[in-house]
């Protein structure tokens, strides 16, 4: 039977991953400190006997036999982020560096959870995997940024040196079940302005565009991405151009305005007395991100299926039981 | 009497550094794991009772009571750091939390040394220091690039979070004695195969042009910059438009085509029958780069004093006596 790691396991898309994983017969191991993902998150999964949760940090090195290693453990909302930079940047690196020695040893498969973040406040439009990104170092989103490239660098450097199975996604803005409720992130700001009849705040002028990928979508593709052999997929990439680099975007292209996001949850929640408010935008803030999923298309026939409305509903279903 | 650790003190700019030090009369600690550093350039100061060579990695944490830090250790070179990409990116990270560790607990000052390779392949030009760059996350120059840019945000998390009072210099091209003979870099490669009467290469059209600093120059700007008083370097910085942001490039803005470089040379060394030949350039390498020096003008006085011809004869005599 595959046994399966998940470091930051008891987030929001570690929880919904380490769920599915499951369902298809796994052994699922969640590794998590709890500093942002939630042990509620996995109650529904602790009595399954394919199951265990560590508690753990992963700047700290660990050891086990795994034949497949998910790297989500890191906190991804500025609001979270920005608590302790220092951690922050720490847990992506350090993080890395211990999952990838890991690997080395065992020969486990790595599939390490990147972002959009990666390409800053982009110049070019869709982010194409090619693209370099537009990154501010010394900033105070770069704790994140920064953090994540350099442990993109770490993953290639690993790959290129000792031939780990590594592979990266992008994941670009996904909302759904177990988000954190106050993770400062729109889509759940807005929903829990919404249920609390509280102003809903847009930062800017709210024509600045997100992309809102539904977790279910999201899981689809990281179990393909992670389940392609290897071979394989390097023949794939190598036809496509993107030899022996094994890096996706994963997201959804169509571009909504936050504005636009704002109305679309009001409708949502009819019997909410919310009213739309205007705020300044923080530093750094991104204006816009699109992924560009073709290379994804290619490589797995993926594309994202869930409607905006559709995920919205869920997801505000789920709020509404967490503030009862 | 002031007590200073250099890391990476037994390198090219490291032991111009340590040297400089001592004739200021303080008390000055080498650190060097000697992997591109050599013993041979502190040979001069080693029976000086002010001076002490400890032999260690930087990416293992350390102590010591010192006041002053400058962090120089890091591969530097192409050669260098893409011999071993993972051991570069951990020196550069690992090696400056060690130290802004040290930093935090023995409230030392420390001064970072990044370099003009987190501009990348600039879209701006000449680069101030505002300039975010244009950096390949996960190329082959990477493990480098990435590993300065994540280093200095690694400093300003330190210093915003935890008030460690960091300063960072982006150092541009530099040259001159005790540079490595073999760090495959322009200025080192073209006097060895001048002396060597072997043809100088130059990679792509020669038309591409770097700036190239005496080490003097940069030795002066460095130890002004720790120097300046805390309040005082805040204060000027605040009315500069870079509040809390302690970060100045050093280098020449006289900008030098490769053909340019290599004809001087080949003047400078009358003796040598060496032709110019013309190769492919090499992935990632960055076309053109020009330090907008006007913030250390403004902070320090500072400009760069020594001519091209008059550095490049020194750094000529340096060579010929290591290659007797």
């Amino acid at each position: 039977m595959k046994k399966i790691l998940i470091t930051g396991g008891a987030g929001f898309i570690g929880s919904h991953l380490a769920k599915e994983l499951l369902e298809k017969g796994y052994e699922v191991t969640v590794m998590d400190n709890l500093f942002t993902g939630n042990k509620s998150n996995i109650y529904g999964l602790l009595d399954n006997p394919r199951f265990s949760f560590i508690l753990h940090d992963i700047t700290k090195p660990f050891w086990g036999q795994f034949d497949e290693i998910y790297n989500l453990a890191c906190p991804a909302s500025p609001v979270h982020y920005q608590k302790n930079p220092v951690e922050t940047i720490k847990t992506s690196i350090m993080g890395i560096i211990n999952v990838l020695e890991l690997g080395l040893k065992t020969k486990a498969k790595i599939l390490h959870a990147s972002t959009s973040e990666i390409y800053g406040d982009p110049l070019q439009h869709p982010q194409k995997e090619s693209y370099w990104g537009n990154v501010n170092p010394i900033g105070i989103r770069s704790c994140y940024d920064e953090g994540k490239r350099a442990s993109e660098t770490l993953c290639m450097d690993y790959l290129r040196e000792y031939d780990v199975d590594v592979r990266i996604v992008r994941i670009f803005n996904t909302y759904g079940p177990n988000m954190h409720p106050n993770d400062g992130r729109v889509v759940s700001n807005f929903i829990m302005q919404a249920l609390k009849n509280q102003d809903i705040t847009i930062y800017g002028t709210g024509n600045q565009t997100r992309s809102f990928q539904y977790i279910e979508d999201l899981i689809n593709i990281l179990i393909k991405f992670m389940e392609k052999e290897k071979e394989e997929l390097y023949n794939q990439l190598k036809i496509l151009g993107r030899e022996k680099l094994p890096i996706i975007n994963t997201g959804n292209p169509r571009e909504v305005t936050i504005t636009e996001l704002a109305t679309k949850i009001l409708q949502l929640i009819p019997e909410s007395r919310s009213k739309i408010i205007f705020k300044d935008l923080p530093k750094d803030d991104p204006k816009r991100r699109k992924p560009d999923i073709t290379l994804a298309k290619n490589l797995f026939g993926w594309e994202p299926k869930i409607e905006l409305e559709e995920g919205l509903k869920n997801t505000i279903e789920y709020f509404k039981k967490t503030i009862i």
